[in-house]
């Protein structure tokens, strides 16, 4: 049985463990002012070229969303995010429980264009309703989309002339980052967007995500915020550690190219056999539009998620790949889906 | 340079480095939902002689605390803490950021017995007040004290029959459960209380503390509260893996030993030496009161943390020993305490 | 100029301005522990033939919303609302700011169905996502549209077959409960909900909402949640008075059966004119949708507020009648519109 | 039997009553937005010469320093109030339920001098412990003391060289600006404080608080956090009406002044007859230390509190006078305590 259910299904990149060892007995400062989180944030500030942008290591993006959106906001002030976004769907009500409403939005394959929230802003025009003041994406989206440079530069021009903070949540950035039709760099995202987080978990790290304040007024105590909701770790260098191995060369890109190499592999054999998908996703997050019993017959081999229903005889499955995928496992699931399509 | 500041400036015992290599691509469920995790939880209940007990796998101390009193209490409830409790100083308002007010009473060497809590009862009469509901203790305590089964029995017969919760904080509970004097054991606990924690962070896992939930009535729906604050890590296995190390034999309690048999070695040596202590503690926290000029002399060779002034011309200082002291740094240390003293 | 543009406009009926003058240098007891407070709640718990609900006066709708959800809920649990619910839009985030997520469903003409829970139900499957724990509706809706009998029989029967709770927001609930049409009484509401309020700042009080919360195991504690959300006057005697003074015989009712019959009346003349309505409305708030033309001619001499636009030549208006309106008011507006579309 | 208990025992002064008949039927915007609001708070700025600050008025007390508070801050930091603070004392967690901790310290009959703050900031160093930021005071203080304009000006002087807002809780602000030896005045307070509110419950309202907030960096956007709290009353006029009577004159003063002189005359004959005073106190609120025989004979006859013990034969009580109270009723309970006084 093999999972293409998520990206982080197995451990970390081998380096990482063993930077780990190598460094274990090492006697370091603790909450995150020990030389490896030093070192990892100015690794990651070198990628983008900017020295002015504070950088916090934070163990999951859930937490890392809960703290940035609070720490930023006013408690009248709201977010607003696509109707797929992980804040208004999948944090069990993290940012409410903050005090901040979260305004779902249609968007289009989970991304948000200016007008949709142009339409936010007509709507809230008092104070008996909440203040709409940043605006909340993910790259890559939940439906494996991405933003290109020109989309975010649109959204961004629109923020700033509104006076919103815009963010972008990067669980899954590396893979957004090295995607075909990526045109967009660290340095752009740093150069458009207020703050933003570079995802480890689901790219290679045991755990951690790398967050960016870009604008000046937003990193003021913000170390404050972080050990309030309990992400200080005793233990930062856990964090830092890992952030340094993957930034000191181009291991995390090369984590996150090998897996949407692994996804756009599959993604092509099945386009060729016919196969249509929910969206079009260049990263490693694929929505194929399978026949119910040709997934009923990959369920014996393969775990996977099934998205939703598309009609009476087929389904939208989710298959992810990750940087621990073995080419091998996917030649093998094509090959399998090949057969089942031919022997219709 | 060798650092007494705490415990939690190394990274982790060797053998869960190993088991995180020999696991490593292992694919298991995310969020606690893995093997490791029910091993790890399995051992613990073992450990105790209870299956009734819901444990619970959580990245950091302050975080464990937050999550357990704010899902505990209704709005209108209190947690009654120990003036020096880690709640109510060093988490940055954690726990009224979740809307709850923290009731300091001085207790005594960082203990709260029944009539300090009484005292609190005695003063909340009515609901212009907020109504005291869970106690809070740590043990050891901040200042490296232990509770005995028997002022822990008084104290939990106190809280049952006033309706009050008990929670424990158990950041070093390895310790305390092994200090010379102790008389508690882990099933006692959880007979006697309502929920504590068994701390990881501060015994030699790199990070992970496992939270036990031991009344019925405040185990239901306890993972949202977990996942709202951002604590339920997508790669639970990491928390397991360390859970199931330490448990799996007696690592976790041997680990502790040495540290406390380190702190010891020192409060012995100093105390023959005529050096008194601010308070008299079995653990691995020792607060020794120490010349001015001594201080200065030891701090060219070891860090440590001043605690505060006791007069003009001495100060009491904080030793920390962890799992990972080597002897032989103790024995010099004592040897250069014993020149100094001497030299006077 | 008239204004229809609320039922607030006023102040209150000369009864309840009385019944201050009378009692004014009486000294009571602060807190609503005083006997107006009482002598209310018991002429309240007589009309509905209850003596286990629990009345509370608390000054505002949108504050007695929030104490009482918040009160009712667990951190990880959320209100599920019709998406016209007050307090998804019109609170400024007053639900979210007490650390819960507002979750809006369609619905029709503003109410909510059994089918509508269903499907949030059905979406929220796991600790992920929030908990839909309580059902929030109002009578008279935003739309002005009521519940029958049978309806809230229905809704009501799910919520407690899923373990859900169910609220109604009875800000214009004397309009609901004399509408031509209703079947509903306050004994029935009692017996078929959780907790609802009985509005009276909408309905001739100066100011003020008296919260029944029917279910036992809601009422434990409820004061400290009012104090603690800033809602227990210190003079409750003028809460307690005014709701004495309309429930001392049926002015309550009667008031609000006066609007209700206002707004009556211009529905009919406006129908019998040809016009047509955004919603079949019964109650006090009646939706009209007019030439713009028109619309611009009564604005000379009417206040109203437009509530959106129907077509490029026609707007939907609110018009809504209180128990102050005089009839000679009404007939001349309907007389002026008479006009109007006459001139066509 | 009548009541010194407190000074919310009868209802408003009959000029407030007068005003609400006057204008009953008057049709007016919602919300706060009607012309008596606005000409109240035009009067307030006069009385202080300010044409700068803003003003809000709202329900009660603790609503209004919940979302005073609550708006200024944001999530880690803290508010610094003297231990008998209502704050930290009775209003039922309020702020901590707003997420925010209160930090007590001892201070002197209910005031906080510059030293006393100072220790909090030399507490407080880093990101683990919550960050003062905010000073509350009361005038009158809760034991009935008053700030004179030089405690006053070293206080605000402390706080602006670090950074602190300063606050006043003025519940019983009109007592304390006309008590015997106060040189403060209503300017003075709006140039040396951020915010403060005057009283209007506690000095012949029936209901309502005057926030004034002075800097204009607090000043953005403040109605949205008084509807997101649940204060924005529908009928606001109720609360804008009332400050316009009390302040189209000197009625707000006068009837404080005559509460206070109430109060001084039964402390000066207490203390004629040998009585000590718990604290020396200019204003409403008089705190004797009577036999307990004394006491209970007295309670015969009269209302009031009894505020401590004060050794086995003495308590201390409150006597509160009112702007109602009655000349002949203080003159017969004097004469009472007289008799008793001399009759030992």
């Amino acid at each position: 049985m093999y999972s293409f259910t998520n990206d982080y299904s197995e451990g970390a990149h081998p380096r990482i463990l063993q930077a780990l060892l190598e460094t274990n007995l090492q006697q370091v400062a603790g909450y995150g002012e020990d030389p490896f989180c030093r070192e990892a944030a100015e690794l990651i500030k070198a990628k983008m070229g900017r020295s002015d942008v504070d950088i916090h290591f934070i163990p999951g993006g859930t937490q890392t969303n809960l703290i940035a959106i609070s720490a930023f906001l006013r408690p009248h002030e709201a977010a607003v995010s696509p109707q797929t976004g992980h804040i208004g769907v999948h944090e069990a009500g993290a940012i409410e429980a903050t005090g901040h409403k979260v305004i779902a939005v249609p968007g289009q394959d989970g991304k948000l264009r200016p007008e949709d929230v142009q339409a936010v802003l007509d709507f809230h025009v008092d104070e008996h309703m909440v203040k709409p003041r940043l605006v909340y994406i993910s790259n890559t989206t939940e439906l494996g989309s991405i933003y290109t440079k020109r989309e975010l530069m649109e959204l961004s021009s629109f923020c700033r002339q509104h006076n919103l903070l815009l963010y972008v949540d990067g669980a899954r950035l590396g893979s957004a980052l090295t995607s075909e039709g990526n045109d967009l760099t660290l340095a752009d995202l740093a150069s458009m967007v207020d703050a933003f987080y570079i995802g480890g978990t689901k790219n290679g790290a045991l755990i951690g995500e790398a967050l960016v304040i870009c604008s000046e007024q937003l990193q003021t105590d913000f170390r404050f915020h972080i050990k309030q909701k309990g992400a200080l770790l005793a233990k930062g260098r856990l964090l830092g550690l890992q952030f340094r191995e993957l930034f000191r060369d181009d291991l995390f890109f090369r984590l996150a190219e090998h897996a949407n190499s692994m996804a756009n592999r599959i993604q092509r054999a099945l386009r060729s056999l016919g196969c249509r998908f929910l969206v079009d996703s260049p990263s490693n997050q694929i929505f194929p539009i399978l026949p119910n019993w040709i997934i009923a017959e990959l369920q014996k081999d393969y775990a996977f998620y099934i998205w939703q229903q598309a009609d009476e005889e087929h389904s939208v499955v989710r298959l992810v790949t990750s940087w621990a995928c073995p080419e091998e496992v996917v030649d093998r699931f094509i090959h399998r889906c090949t057969e089942l399509f031919q022997s219709r």
